[in-house]
This record gives structure tokens, C-alpha cells and sequence, in this order.
């Protein structure tokens, strides 16, 4: 008999369609990953009532349940109330929660406005579980039957929390084996072309998952406790392709290229044009990027391209803007300009206005400049302006990635 | 007494976080454009007893539900025998039902799979609905308390299906009035001080929300219908401080902020240190940015602020890359190189390292010039390292906002 395990996300922007709630099915990979089944996800909006009998009917239903929203100050942050009446029991202030609260804004050199203290109260009983980047306060409640988790809804918040008091504690109560969760993560295959490639890898103990989160398509691996995930991985690679698996649990395809880099001593600046500034953007995603990014050039004018990269204006004239030249003469340019080891140039029509017959919407010119001369790529995305940005942004580099491994 | 709705999403992948379930916000947020209120929404997987539980339970809270998935051919595909089951009733062969199955096939100029003939299955009395889409028809059932809908899960079936079969019916039925509903979207304030702010706003008829999506607070008034919300919009921005709300039902800061330079004709550049880059690909989210941005300059390394903008070295030496002057002559350099009406420069410490006892992380300073000169700003920001980034790219493009404002 599973262990099961109901989810609560509370909020009425959610509840009216406003928002998509993230939360749960972020949740939901997590315990599934410990080893729970789930049950039910269900989304409420900011009344009392509503909430109340939800909390009851899951700590019935589920052996444990987390819920999520609606510990903030505001008259519409109900959480705490709700699930003392779903316990019949009262709210009470907790003096450790206030002082997490008061520090919380001490240590932002503000105030704490009086409006907070209500996010100290909690259900009678409870037990005060500390949110380290927020003021509001989680707390659980072990019914005996079921234990319940309750988090503030800010993502930033509540991911932290639910995996230093949940997963753990979860495994132990019900004594669940962990599984070995292994994710490779690829780029430029489209989700239903990995799952056409891993067909038929499943067997007993293995369970194969799939998460696109656009443009990275990521396979997962499930490994039941006492099979050695380290054959699968380079089966599954195999599969998949060696060239778009650009890590295994590993950090992101930005990541990886500013790893590279690093371990090199080796540097990179940017041209870009229609994604303007979304790839240095993206280098710039972790601390201590610096080492390798130096800096580079937004080229979204014609003009633009001429004085900040040196691009030839007849060039431009003769081939257009969103060409390979003109891709080339960028990458060249700001690396020679910057002085860096390595350049990323891109160029092309992202949408929805400004396609041609010849280049169409999605049209998008890459080049990659580095010591030993300059690549050039050129790509079609089929997609809305914004997924044509992020496919341009991972095609570059992934460009800057193979050209690395190649230049071992 | 309010009329309220109940949503099922039903399938696997959702409950198992594998994917976002994007249909119920977008069924929620049309349900509430014609009147009705939310009650619950319940993400259920693939098995039987479960389904089957839902859908009873909701047929008793709810006085309208709407169903999406589990409609296919495979053996996961479930909610016909749940909903069968819940109304206790057979399964019954619908023969129009068939008849459009087996002509989405013709139409095709394929061969109607045989096991595709389980779609025509329909509890008996069920209202068969077209799905002019795909092969999963639709169907409804009336139980005189409730009024409920079953759609396939593929958006682009079952948003039509929405859109024909249920919103006029439930107009009908409910003899529902639309509420306004009216965003007013701010930066620069914190919820919980927008919240403080709008204390005691509410009245008969008039419902106040709050949303934050950092860094930008969003504050909602639902007002009902026959009641004018052009006051209370102008009371609320009163009372949220006018230089805090860029927009009533408007687009992004970066579309308010282009949707001005377009009215005027005028442009704008960027120099970005610790951004990288993240205020030029804001500035360019939306199509034909390319009339109001003309580009700029990402200058990490201080080389670059000094090549790129003409900085002068001796000014950061004295001064620190991290300064008023710097974040000065960045603007104006950027400005004066790319003949752009306005520019924007930001420098800053976005952590987790380099900060300094004199310039903590989180300090950031900001520079907007134009044709009445240079203004300047200072921020020092709470946050991790991409909020401080986030919040960095939002007072940026409020500093320009307000100077248009300031310039008319």
C-alpha cells in the first residue's frame, strides 16, 4: 500500500486563473523522489471555510500533506487560521516565531511593521519551522495520522524548507528506501524525440521521466535503492545523443560553458542582437562569473553594429542584417575588441513582425569566434518571439560548449 | 450567495509534477470573466476510484464543474468510467459520438484505430459535445444540482470547447452579472506596505487582492457589477502613491516604459554592469522595440566600462567601478556614443560576494540621462543575488519612467 501524500495551494490569484501554481508540481517531483505516491493536488482561494475543510478532509485522506500560501500579513492570508479551526484549536502567539520575524527585518535594517506580528501566530501545538528568506514563519502538525506541513507561498521561500523538514523526515517516518534520482539534461531534442530514443530503456527498478522546461528538455532516471545508476547514465547518454546531453545533474547549459571557461583560464563577450543582452545575461546567472565574462555589445541597431563591433556596412548592405556575415563580422569583432579568448555572436528575426521568404520568423545566425578561427551555425525556430530567444540563447552556448570540448 | 465552480484536472503527469497544468488557470479565469466564483481545483492521476471520488464529491459542492482529460483511447485514460461510475450509470455507445470520431479520421485521410472506438463511449444521458479538434468528444451532465463539463486535455481542443459549450450555458443558467475586475500594478512597494496602504478600502461590493510577482506588487480591486470603478481607481492610486503605480490594466514596466518613448519618438541605450544585459532584453520583450531601443553596452570588466563608455579610469580608481560617477558617465557615455534620447546605466554589487562595509551587496547605482541632464539614484537591495538583479532592472526602468513623466 503507497504511502500517499496530498498537496494544498492556497491563494486566489491561483484559484482565478491569475497564476499558475508552480509549487505543487515542484513539491510533488520531491516526494515522489523520497518515495511517496500522490494523492491529490488542490488549489483554494482566500476563504476561511474553504481552506479549513480542505486541511481537515486531506489529513483524513493523505498520510502527509503539504500545503502552500497564505502565511503572509494581509486580511486575506487566512493559512494559519484555517488549519487551527481544522485541529479545533486556538491560534497562539510563538515567541520564537516573533523573534525570527523581528530578525528577520533587523538584519534589512527595517522596521517591522506591526501588521507582521500575525505571521507569529501559529495553530496551538504546532511545531515553528524557520523560513530563512521570508518573514512568514511554516509550521507542522502531526495528527498521529498524518503529518501536515504548511509553507509560505513564495518559491524562493518554500523550496529551502521543504527540503530540510520534509524530505527527511518523510523518509524516516515511513520508512521509505530512497531512489537515486539521476537527470541528464540535454539540449536542441525536442521532448517526444528523447522519449522516441529512451523507448523501451525501462526495466525492473528503473523508471524513466521526462521534464521539458523550454528549450532544455530534461530525462530522468529512477533507480530503485541497490541498482548502480552509473551504466544506466552512460546507456541512456548513449541514446540520447552525446552531443546534447550537456550534464548530468549537473547545473545549467550556462553553467556547464562557465565551468569550462573557468577550469581554462579562459574568457568570453558577447554581440548580440535580437536576443539583446539575454546571453550575457545568462553567463552572468552565477556568482564569480566575472572570472570569464568580460562584457560585450547589445547591437539591436544597424548602427549600432557598425560602431560597437566594426561590422562592415556594405556587408550589411549586401547580405542584410540577419546573415551569416554579418554573424561572423560581430563574433570577430567584439572578441577582438574585448580582447577575450572566445566571442558569441548572434543575429536574426525573432518575431512575430520582420520575416522574409528568404528568412522567415525565427531565422537566427550564430557564430562563435575563438583561437582557432570562427563557426558559424544558422537555425529556424519554429516558436513565439519569446521561446525564439531562449532557443537562441541555448544554441549559442551550446555552440561555445562543443567548441570547447572540441578544442581540448 | 455566490454561484461557484469546481475544476478537475485529470492525469498522471500532472499530479507527479512531470508537467504545469496550464488548463485549469486559463478555464478559471473565463469562468470568472462571466460571473462565477472559484471553489476548488483538484489535480487527480490515473486511477479509477479516485476519479470516480472527485467527480461525485464535486458534483455536491460545486454548481458547475468542468472536467479536462482522460478522454483518450489508452488504458490510462479513465474519467468516461469514472464518471459513469459517479453518477451510476453504464457506458453506453454513443452512435453521433462514433460518427465524428470516425470522421476526424476521414478528414485526416487516415483509418479510425479500432481501439479508438472506446471514445464513444458516453455515460448514459450524457450530452455528447464536438470536438472539432481532435478525436476525445466531449460530454455533459446535468444532475439538476450541478451542471457539469468533461473535456479532453489538450489545450487546443478543449479551450474551443470551452468558449462554445459552456460559457453562454452558464450565463443562462446562473443569470450571472460580470464583476470588473481592475489591476493596478506598482514597483517599488512591498505587499505587505501596498496592503497597509489599502486597509480599510474595502466596501460593499468591492473586494481588494493582492499579488506579488517580484518585484512588481500587483493590487486588484473585483468590483461588482453597477458600481463605477473609475473612482475607486482613482483613490486607490492615491492611496498606493502615484510615483508606485506605472500602469491600470497595462502591460509590463518595459511596455509602459516603450508604450511612452513610442508616443514621443524617442529612444533609449543602456549600459549595464552588474545586469549584464537583463534591462536591454527587458526593454525588447515585446515586438517592435527596435523603434524605441537602439542598443548598448555590457560592461562587466572595468575595461569595458572604460573602452565601451569612455569612463575615465582615473574616476574609477578614485571612486570605485561601484559609484555615482561611474554609474554617471556610463549613461552619459552610452548616450553621447549611440545618439540616443535617453539612457540608462546601472552599476552595482549584485552578491553574494563583493561587497564592502562602505558598499554592502545589494548596493546599486543607478544613472538616467537625457536631454535635461544626468539624474542619479542609489538602492541597496535585501536580496539574493537574482532578486537584487530583478529589482536592479525594475528601478531602472522606473527611473526612466518617471523622468518621461517628469519631461511632458
Amino acid at each position: 500500500m503507497p504511502v500517499r501524500f496530498d498537496l494544498i495551494s492556497q491563494g486566489e490569484e491561483l484559484l482565478a486563473g491569475q497564476a499558475v501554481d508552480t509549487n505543487a508540481p515542484w513539491i510533488a517531483a520531491k516526494l515522489q523522489g523520497v518515495g511517496l505516491r500522490p494523492g491529490r493536488v488542490t488549489v483554494v482561494g482566500d476563504e476561511l471555510a474553504a481552506i479549513r475543510e480542505l486541511i481537515a478532509e486531506s489529513a483524513e485522506r493523505a498520510a502527509l500533506v503539504v500545503c502552500t500560501g497564505g502565511l503572509g500579513p494581509t486580511s486575506d492570508d487566512l493559512t494559519r487560521e484555517a488549519a487551527a479551526a481544522a485541529f479545533g484549536v486556538p491560534l497562539v502567539e510563538n515567541e520564537a516565531a516573533l523573534a525570527q520575524i523581528a530578525e528577520r527585518y533587523r538584519s534589512r535594517n527595517r522596521e517591522m511593521p506591526f501588521k507582521n506580528r500575525v505571521q507569529a501566530l501559529l495553530p496551538e501545538g504546532a511545531e515553528l519551522l524557520e523560513n530563512v528568506n521570508g518573514t512568514a514563519p511554516g509550521f507542522a502538525v502531526d495528527t498521529g495520522r498524518c503529518l501536515l506541513f504548511f509553507f509560505p507561498g513564495v518559491p524562493f521561500e518554500m523550496k529551502p524548507m521543504v527540503e530540510r523538514f520534509v524530505l527527511e523526515r518523510a523518509r524516516a517516518r515511513f520508512g521509505l528506501h530512497p531512489r537515486t534520482n539521476v537527470i541528464l539534461r540535454c539540449v536542441g531534442l525536442a521532448e517526444s524525440v528523447a522519449a522516441e530514443r529512451m523507448d523501451g530503456f525501462e526495466r525492473p527498478g528503473v523508471v524513466v521521466g521526462y521534464r521539458a522546461s523550454f528549450p532544455e528538455v530534461q530525462v530522468k532516471l529512477h533507480v530503485d535503492h541497490g541498482i548502480d545508476p552509473a551504466s544506466l547514465i552512460t546507456e541512456a547518454a548513449a541514446r540520447l545523443g552525446a552531443d546534447h546531453v550537456f550534464g548530468v545533474d549537473s547545473g545549467s547549459l550556462a553553467e556547464v560553458v562557465g565551468g569550462l571557461l573557468r577550469a581554462r583560464g579562459e574568457s568570453v563577450s558577447t554581440a548580440e542582437s535580437c536576443t539583446a543582452g539575454r546571453i550575457a545575461a545568462e553567463l552572468t546567472v552565477s556568482a564569480g562569473s566575472s572570472e570569464y565574462f568580460v562584457g560585450g555589445a547589445v547591437v539591436y541597431a544597424n548602427e549600432e553594429k557598425v560602431r560597437q563591433c566594426g561590422v562592415d556596412p556594405a556587408v550589411i548592405a549586401a547580405y542584410g542584417a540577419v546573415s551569416e556575415p554579418v554573424a561572423r563580422a560581430l563574433a570577430e569583432g567584439i572578441r577582438a575588441r574585448t580582447g577575450s579568448t572566445w566571442s558569441l555572436a548572434v543575429t536574426g528575426v525573432a518575431g512575430p513582425g520582420g520575416g522574409s521568404a528568404e528568412k522567415p520568423v525565427g531565422t537566427v545566425y550564430f557564430a562563435c569566434a575563438g583561437p582557432r578561427g570562427t563557426v558559424h551555425r544558422v537555425m529556424r525556430f519554429p516558436y513565439d518571439r519569446l521561446r525564439n530567444l531562449s532557443a537562441t540563447v541555448a544554441t549559442a552556448l551550446d555552440l561555445l560548449r562543443t567548441q570547447l570540448l572540441a578544442s581540448t
